[in-house]
């Protein structure tokens, strides 16, 4: 395994890289605005922030960007072959190769792509929230919910290597549509979308009336609002909470019924209120789960590096596979 | 790997016994009514039949029931160490380790047990419907759903080797009440019972009346006259059909989406009907399934041993373990 690498997690926004240690340690950091590719090879200008994010990051301890390993955690459906297939957050690069354009860029051929959470989820078990736990699902609650399953002390990879998309699991039959074209999916009921919708709902049926009072109009009133005023201890707030965190609960319990998952490792954007989400939902979970008496109890902890999670797996996987 | 291998599918109503060859071939099979143990030691008349089971079938090629590896597949949740955690449809022997008790009975440390729809799995890999696949869900229909997964080539087992509980995967949340203490769950809308609440309910909301009109009252209309019907083209009962069929695929796009499963196998006892259910299921899948346009098509085949792939996957299991 290589001693140190360049990990960057590509968001919808903004493109986040680390250098890592084999460690599990960061020697720097450094952030770009994901552009909005109109040029005519797909992903050509993203491939290119992200080379010059690599040579900044290398620049810093003085490598050579040809020869350190570069790893990508992208999001959506990334085939095994490294092109991504589907990626609704991204869609300036969807069909691209970005690691083969970054590897060309940079005369490397140690540019190795994976998905974004399956990353997140490597790195929390290298380094984590989930070391030495064989049977573990890291959730990232941001815009969606994104997941990464290891069984087995593996990493679930599937046929096409788009295993994880937990998010779009249908949890009610004929529910609120969802981006994707379904209708019910889980990240539908959890995550910032999810909370965003739920609390919408709630503020226009009337079980957000202080929240309502304080904006002035119930179509101002945001997630956030709701999160903050939990944290105030907001009676109509954390009911709402409450309900987010059944939902994430109800999710694990079929997740675990599934896979026989015994814990679970939050993290993402939401994650930041996983003060408040996670308890919720650690209430609701072991009752939810088929034979829940005969099973251990199943544990739900945030993720250890939140946001860095992605980028710091990236790492990971470049430098395992360089 | 032993050459031969009696497997045993343990259900609540009947044990089936095969005496399996290495290559698959079926060599004798017995069968016996499962009893309802209330003996003082738990699952020690279930531990008899089986007993007995196995030495009916070794006799019949002369084999010495203490040397010959012995298959159980025991349906419920089976810890690792062989113990049933749980076991609704087998309550006598919940709590047991059926596989010791038999090896104690026949003098032999060659008794092995696994799950019923993992063995049905790992039979459908090796000479079955799912030969050379590496990512596949099992999917048996029987009273319930259970779920043997195959991704990366193993089988999925868990933390606690309770993976594969896919039946009781929430699809409805707040839905029809479960056996299970849940609410909601997958089997509720497709598997037998499913059958049975989705005809009770179309025949009281009106839904079924020729069938109602032939029997009488809508509280006699059965599943099976619903299949049957199916069959003589009843449009009532077509629309039916499809909408189990359409539930059935909604499972199963959960599924893909989860572990980009590229392939189920669908067996169990309602499976027998697949010629009616199949068809409609395969017609709602690639629909239903996220970023399906991005994906490989997905394939649905029945069980290439239909009600035996348990019996001959516990053999397997036997003959690899031994």
């Amino acid at each position: 395994m290589a001693r140190v690498a360049v990990g960057i997690d590509v968001g919808g926004t903004k493109a986040l890289g680390l250098l890592v240690a084999s460690d599990g340690r960061v020697l720097a950091h450094a952030q770009r605005r994901t552009p909005h590719d109109n040029s005519d090879v797909v992903g050509s200008a993203t491939a290119v922030v992200l080379g010059e994010l690599a040579i900044e990051l290398c620049a810093s301890l003085d490598l050579d960007p040809a020869l350190t390993p570069i790893g990508l955690g992208l999001p959506g459906l990334l085939r095994r072959d490294g092109r991504l297939a589907f990626a609704p957050n991204l869609r300036a690069a969807s069909g691209s190769d970005l690691g083969a354009q970054v590897g060309e860029m940079l005369s490397s051929s140690l540019v190795f792509s994976d998905n974004d959470a399956n990353c997140a989820a490597l790195a929390e078990h290298e380094w984590g929230a989930a070391r030495g736990i064989d049977d573990f699902v890291m959730v990232t609650l941001g815009t969606g919910i994104g997941g990464g399953l290891f069984a087995d002390g593996h990493l679930v990879r599937g046929r096409s290597g788009f295993a994880g998309e937990i998010g779009h699991m249908v949890v009610q039959a004929r529910g609120a549509p969802c981006l994707c074209g379904g209708y019910g999916c889980w990240e539908r009921y959890v995550s910032g979308g999810g909370l965003h919708r739920l609390t919408s709902e709630a503020a226009v049926s009337g079980r957000l009336p202080t929240l309502v009072a304080r904006r002035g109009n119930a179509a101002l009133v945001s997630g956030e609002d709701v999160t903050a005023a939990a944290r105030e201890n907001l009676e109509e707030a954390v009911l709402l909470v409450k309900e987010i965190g059944w939902w994430l609960a109800l999710g694990m319990a079929n997740l675990a019924a599934i896979l026989d998952t015994g814990h679970f490792v939050v993290g993402g954007g939401l994650s930041l209120e996983s003060d408040l989400v996670l308890p919720a939902a650690r209430a609701y979970l072991d009752d939810l789960v088929e034979g829940h008496d005969a099973r251990p109890s199943i544990t739900v902890t945030p993720s250890m590096f939140t946001a860095r999670s992605g980028a710091m797996g990236a790492a990971l996987v470049a430098m395992e596979r360089a």
